[in-house]
């Protein structure tokens, strides 16, 4: 069963964030799942690969160079989106063409099929072959209903070589359909699985027995034995595959070279699963196969089901040529890969090098660098605030908002320094200290941030001297921006209830010729003001619904940090 | 649960026998474990880690270049023998001394010193690091106390680099010292895990539970906890790694660097561990760490238990610059590792080119490329044959006598194609062959097998006339050897009863003046009535006893395997 998660309607989401975190030399996070962050000098047609979580490696783990570009990442069990599939697309495509490969189950063709759909209409070619390795999901006459499992691996690999190599689509596209015709798999269970927070299993196998052919979201088999010995499992797996109904065209027993995948689903661990392979090895040797770079291990896994696969990949020259090509991913690593031509591409799919600053006049430098001051003491205000902040969201939320806050203040100030070390106006400091704040921080106090900063900068830009009026105006015009992303008004009690009567009150003294500093103070008093009055709110939207009674008393974590933050810029300003 | 086996008294062997089959590309097996198949141009320190099976990748999985020389494996959960462990010292050591390294428990400590005492008797340079991470095994003050868990990794990784760039013993040792002193780690656990065939688990975790501190042989821990959520157990991971208790000497928070291990230790999929790690990157973030090619999933697990745990390694420059060096091996592959230089090594250690074959006169080439004709026949013999050697084999054994013999059969009569075509004389050819046999076919069978070929080979030499005398006298020998090896006598109901009988009448047929086809004619005849006899009777030996009232009735394979190869034998040498 699945013990950890935090809320396990996020579990996928939280899951992709740990992924990337953990993995940034391979992935990095893009809508709808991951791409790679690196990318070869030369472009490339771009590998599109993805389905449900709760498969890893697949398919995240399997996205780098030599293999996939870039891994549509849906929920538990489930498709991703169209708008996920083609996010994915639209961040990995460099002009050469798009292959799309999955699994062949409803959801995702469907889905993979309406994005392919989309981008071709924006006129990039894309392409698709669904693997369908799993020889109990459907009779041989009818392959091409058959389901992917394990066998997703093979096909990913060669298409992967194929493009690494700089095939064109065509190309990429014929090996991947070769490698299907090529490969073929066989699947038993021992235990089902169950979901995060899930009271129950989502399938289960009767305690001691062997379910065959259970597909790997628990699909129904076509067989219930008791479990075998090692040995005896190593032989149905063998007997099954090597079945002259399954042997693929143009391959033969006799003579033939295989790659063998022993894959675990989850909890039959790597001892059992070479005790299984010494008789796979046996059984396949002796039936006169020659076996090719074999892999044992967790390849496409069902969480922690108890289960194993058997897949033969029945190579070619070709196919064995792009089976044991290097590949660098964060699950899959075979032979030496030259990573030295790589270069980084950041979040938004650019190139690392940022783009040059715009040339900013000296005035707007000298704003600049007093708002790095700002944000300096900002970060130092929340590093002492974090706690405290967790501690008020946990009453009601998750209890992140401090974390929340101090990653994203850690990054605006390190690049504000940075960027204004480099002679960057007001504008493009903000700007570009918010997309640091957003990234870093992620979640929805992270991207709310990002916008206010970018915002605010959009209307300063870099050479015009940033005056009251521009800089109230900058404020009105993020209010606005933050209401609509966040589908939130007044009294909903979020972080708009003290950003409104701030923006306002700002307006208000600006117009009526006070200086900056002294309307700024004004305005932060009423800020505080009203983010100690969400206490007496109820939530007003979404999931933070259920945990009104529990919130009320308390004020809003979001509202709290942005009043303490405006103030604390305050005799920054005064000084400045 | 482990539910995969074959016998549960075999299973260590028989998990050694598949990782070697999946993985020769890695290693080769020695006496007590796994050493590299794979030597560098230079010779250098060797670092022999090892321990108890059933921690996949630890120890076996670590073994290649960059990291470690060898792994000494022992039985489930049980240190290696020092026997063990000389073996594999002995099979990995290229004259420049060697690095032990090794979990700290006692029983791995008694094996490992005396496996040192012994190779440093013989004049090998050996000194011992033991890993000692587990910070809730022992309070600091008495830190060498402490048990090693996946901390394991950092240490081997540091010393195995530091090898790779072949710095000398006492650098080697000096930085595993100084790896193991900045690695720390905790571990929790959900369950326990049960042993191949055992009828109770090793040790449990009450349900919902979560023992703190657990080992990974069920040691006890410090508390019981109910099981948090994914952030709340990385928060207390974080929260006792930074305890000011625990950070190593040298190293500090603010400014310091660490690279992170989230380990599972079975159960616990990637999924979950991606969920914790999100919240451990954060709070090691704000605590103002700077986190170094982290690393997520499976590095010393405890076969199927639902746990996890965090380990820290607080690099200094020498050790990042270690830790991120290229390695390759079966479960751990970082770096990009260039292999063009390395050369393959043969199961006994030696270069993969054969030594250069004696001189050899043409009568003994003439009887080679008989001998060669024969093993061919030989071959296909037993392939026809393997289905009923394994029925009759699985009335009272496992059923792999077949399969065996098959193995065997097929690698003996390659080689003997090969050194005919080379102009090995008669007596290389059958040493070598029997080694093939040997090495390929694995257990009894194919170690008595290996043994026959190469005592008659010894007889033969390979510039004398293979006088029938000469054969004689050779496979009396042979029969010797193995009654010898193999413990048993003449009624035991092995190959020795149909062994001594073919021996016996090829002697005194051929010391009556027969041809020697003609009398080992009528000595086959006599190996077919014996083997036929031994339906008759109980096995005398060992664990086959157990089996003895199934197997009355039925031949014992080896029996019937030795005399319809004898017979077949014979038209091959009336022919020739």
């Amino acid at each position: 069963m699945t013990r950890l998660w935090n809320d396990p309607a996020a579990f996928a989401d939280d899951m992709v964030d740990g992924f990337v975190r953990a993995n940034g030399r391979w992935v990095r996070k893009v809508t709808g799942g991951v791409s790679r962050s690196t990318r070869s000098p030369e472009p490339q047609v771009a590998l599109v690969i993805g389905g449900g979580s709760g498969h890893y490696p697949a398919f995240g783990g399997l996205v780098g160079p030599g293999l996939a570009h870039g891994a549509a990442m849906g929920n538990l069990f489930a498709s991703p989106s169209a708008h996920q599939v083609e996010g994915v697309i639209r961040a990995s495509e460099q002009g050469c063409g798009v292959l799309l490969s999955f699994g062949n189950y409803a959801g995702d063709v469907l889905h993979f099929g309406a994005a392919q759909e989309a981008v071709r209409q924006a006129g990039i070619d894309c392409r698709t072959v669904t693997v369908t390795d799993d020889i109990f999901s459907a009779p041989p006459a009818e392959a091409e209903r058959r389901r992917g499992i394990a066998g997703d691996l093979t096909v990913f690999k060669a298409a992967g070589a194929a493009a690494a190599q700089g095939s064109p689509l065509d190309e990429v596209e014929r090996v991947a359909i070769a490698a299907n015709a090529r490969t073929r798999s066989m699947g038993v269970a021992f235990t089902g699985c169950t979901l995060p927070g899930a009271e129950e299993p989502l399938f289960t196998v009767p305690d001691g027995k062997m379910a065959v052919g259970l597909g790997i979201h628990g699909e129904p088999g076509i067989d219930l034995t008791d479990i075998p010995s090692a040995d005896g499992l190593a032989e149905l797996f063998v007997e099954r595959l090597l079945d002259p109904a399954e042997i693929p065209e143009g391959a033969a027993v006799r003579g033939g070279r295989v790659v063998p995948i022993l894959n675990g689903l989850g909890s039959v661990k790597n001892e059992e699963l070479y005790v299984v392979y010494a008789r796979v090895a046996d059984l396949l040797e002796v039936a006169g196969l020659t076996l090719v770079d074999p892999q044992v291990g967790e390849f496409c896994t069902s969480f922690d089901m108890a289960g194993a696969s058997l897949t033969l990949f029945w190579v070619d020259d070709e196919l064995e040529r792009l089976w044991l090509a290097p590949a660098d991913t964060p699950a899959f690593r075979t032979g030496s890969m030259d990573t030295s031509a790589l270069e980084s591409v950041t979040a938004d799919g650019g190139e690392a090098a940022e783009a040059e600053l715009p040339a900013s006049s000296e005035e707007s430098r000298r704003a600049a660098a007093l708002i790095a001051q700002a944000l300096a003491a900002v970060r130092d205000l929340i590093g002492e605030q974090a706690a405290e902040l967790g501690r008020i969201d946990a009453i009601a939320g998750d209890g992140d908002h401090g974390i929340g806050m101090q990653r994203g203040t850690v990054a605006a100030a390190e690049a504000a320094a940075a960027l204004a070390e480099q002679g960057a106006g007001a504008g493009s400091l903000l700007a570009r200290c918010g997309d640091a704040w957003s990234d870093r921080a992620g979640g929805t106090s992270g991207a709310l941030w990002g916008l206010i900063l970018s915002t605010v900068g959009s209307h300063l830009g870099d050479t015009e001297l940033p005056t009251p009026d521009a800089v109230a105006a900058g404020i009105s015009a993020a209010t606005g921006a933050v209401m609509d992303y966040g589908k939130a008004a007044v009294g909903d009690k979020t972080m708009v209830d003290a950003l409104v009567p701030f923006a306002d009150t700002l307006a208000d003294r600006v117009g009526a010729g006070e200086s900056l500093a002294d309307a700024w103070k004004h305005a932060a008093r009423a800020a505080a003001h009203a983010a100690e009055a969400t206490a007496e709110l109820m939530p007003g939207m979404g999931r933070a619904r259920a945990h009104g009674a529990k919130s009320l008393g308390t004020p809003d974590p979001g509202a709290v940090s942005l009043a303490l933050i405006v103030e604390r810029v305050h005799p920054v300003l005064a000084a400045g």
